[in-house]
């Protein structure tokens, strides 16, 4: 009986991994490029963690954690996100003691969220993100809406519109938090059971409703531009302003609320339509958040980050055929000829490993047809062939794949001929493209 | 209050992670090297994959492994090591069914295992490995030794000590363990409790017992030289004549049996002594296998895999300084002076963003002493100064922090020339050390 992996859970294998492998050193090239280093943290947290940053009215924190009891009575959580864990270790290693802002924090790994698996949607994913703290400024808002663009670019993205909004500053939102709880009061009584909730703990949750016929209901609501302070206007007119003199596009829109509790003022996403006009909805988003280093026990510092979807970026430049094929796996595919000394060709495919080039050799004799099949599998650039004519001679024969072209080069010269040709054809290569 | 990490865990940034990533980064090279693609499969299990293959018997499924239900009352583990998810994925997924062996796995990633924390050891771990799967054969057994010999030898590690030894085939280790069975049933009333359990479990786990009274004991059990078959005498001789001929230093090693069920045949280690004689133990090990893949619902096909602890090589790196420095994080930290533009300072660094070279800019005006702190502590290479002048004349100045020199360069040249200096800068830092 075979043991199949959990539900909404996958296996990255094969053409699939070299995809994942682009992608994620693409994104980790630009974050470096904007002077972000890795900070990687765990994947299980105690679970106050994530209650007390992403919010117990949040959707995730409420329905969607694996949440369990270690050995010693502990309650652990398998991280949802990946932001509370960097927060957690800046305050736990004090890192803003030098004052010296911003901290920057690259990040990407897998989280876990139970929810209903669908297309493209896993319980377990990965993401990749950065985050910018301690300093309270448009410049560095805009330095990661930028980054997170230009991380899309490094993938081929063409035509990326980047929407965004803002969720103003703390006066702004809680005189729009009871702008929101007057009218959801007088119409939740026609609202789903979730809502009903929401209203409860945080009115502005209700804006994430997916509920078709509480839709309606929420189009009519407040809007959050009504209750901008000055000071959250000024600050967002700096923000558009900056993303125009970079020539970022991007669309207002005032339905953005993002579904963590944390965000405030700029709050973006980054949505991609294909070519032939099929949406696939936001492949990345992000805000700036004023309070959660001092919820996880801080001190007063702002922050801004973003995060993409790693199975979402990889199903799409699939789709789209962004990126192209992958370069050959192997430089070498080495082949004993008949009855050769299977020992001495085996000393010089060891050889070739130390020199560092990508090689294999057939364990097992097979016939010439089925050596250059599975040659061409395992997408080789050059076969060697070993008889016992060669061994005696100390030659090897050397086969182009691509052009068929064959050469003897004597056993002692391989070192330095391996070099040329390797290097040649894929130069070679990448000009066919 | 700050929220702590959960114990057994840690965090790594700064240094570490720059340590860390070469270390991977050079693992995953030799790999490939040898034409082995990253299987990527979940943290999160069915308990009955490790029960199934790690074996109900060993210590991780005794006692170690973080095991709970999730909200569809499945009962799921943290992986408590890779190998048992490739195997899962090459039997789901059929890849034996084109009779194209050997299959080759490598993986990197977190394993959790609940033991008790010490200096160097997690509950949540990086595990590095490979396996090579349907080709059974002392040459692929030689091959996956060598790999993880030569991924040591790529993180300069000299005089790594392998230790080997066999365990047999089937009928050896059934001989073996009724002849163990019989030795220890005389001595179990006086042996630790523990051992009393693998005594009727598997005798040959008793073996791994560390209480200082069994050792007696145990070092009188029979041996398993004396136990083995012909063919695995004849397989083990022609595995260490080739070892020989690779010239890869060994020493057999008789009480070598790893605490796993799965192997059979040869298993080895590596173990590390520092210059001034500081013992590292093992830093990685390996073995060959004979049933796991059958025991997780597959055919009759043997394997053969090794892993080293990421923690464990990075602590024994960093002790013996076998990594020279990483180079510098930053080619630019760009200065702005007075009270220029901010914002056209910006547009500036975002150009240099995209060419693609990392850099940082001050978003905070702060005194020029300060600024050349700040570029050094980022290790950029080169500063550049903006001023007014600097604006207005489309000026840029630019100071190589190393030695010192400052050169203009027009606005509209900075293309060309932060190629020309930045390469010539890295030559020069390289012949340097």
């Amino acid at each position: 009986m075979e043991v199949k992996p959990v539900k909404g859970t996958h296996d990255i294998l094969g053409a699939d991994i070299i995809l994942y492998q682009r992608i994620e050193d693409a994104l980790a090239k630009t974050a470096h490029t904007y002077g972000y280093l890795e900070f990687r943290t765990p994947i299980i947290e105690h679970t106050e963690l994530f209650s007390r940053s992403v919010g117990d009215s949040s959707d995730i924190v409420r329905k969607e954690m694996y949440t369990f009891l270690d050995k010693g009575n502990r309650s652990l959580t398998l991280r949802p996100e990946l932001t509370a864990g960097i927060i957690r270790t800046i305050v736990n290693n004090k890192l803003y003691a030098s004052q010296d802002f911003p901290i920057k924090a690259s990040y990407i790994g897998p989280a876990f969220r139970y929810e209903r698996p669908q297309a493209g949607r896993f319980r377990q994913f990965s993401q990749f993100g950065v985050e910018a703290v301690g300093l309270d400024s448009h410049l560095i808002d805009v330095e990661v809406i930028s980054l997170g663009y230009n991380a899309l670019k490094s993938l081929n993205f063409i035509d990326i519109t980047l929407k965004i909004n803002t969720l103003g500053d703390d006066e702004s939102r809680n005189n729009y938090r009871e702008a929101l709880r007057a009218y959801f009061s007088e119409h939740i009584k026609d609202m789903c059971s979730d809502c009903k909730e929401r209203l409860k703990i945080n009115p502005l949750r209700i804006l994430d409703c997916k509920v078709e016929e509480d839709q309606k209901i929420i189009k009519q609501a407040p809007r959050i531009q009504d209750y901008l302070t000055s000071d959250s206007k000024e600050r967002f007119s700096k923000t558009v302003n900056l993303l125009d003199s970079l020539k970022i596009k991007f669309d207002l829109d005032e339905n953005l609320v993002r579904g963590l509790d944390y965000y405030s003022e700029v709050v973006f996403e980054y949505h991609y339509i294909s070519r032939d006009g099929k949406s696939f909805g936001a492949l990345g988003a992000g805000g700036h958040y004023s309070h959660l280093v001092e919820e996880l026990g801080g001190p007063n510092l702002a922050g801004v980050g973003l995060s993409f979807g790693i199975e979402r970026l990889a199903q799409v430049v699939e789709n789209e055929k962004l990126l192209f094929d992958a370069f050959p796996f192997l430089a070498f595919y080495i082949m004993p000829i008949g009855d050769v000394n299977i020992e001495k060709v085996y000393e010089l495919n060891e050889k070739i490993h130390r020199l560092g080039y990508p090689s294999e050799m057939a364990y097992e004799s097979k016939s010439l047809k089925a050596l250059f099949k599975k040659a061409e599998k395992r997408s080789a650039l050059f076969a060697i062939l070993i008889g016992d004519e060669e061994l005696e001679k100390e030659v090897l024969t050397i086969k182009n794949l691509r052009t068929k072209e064959q050469t003897s080069v004597a056993l002692a010269d391989f070192d330095n001929v391996a070099n040329n040709i390797v290097e040649e054809e894929l130069v070679e290569l990448n000009e066919e493209r």
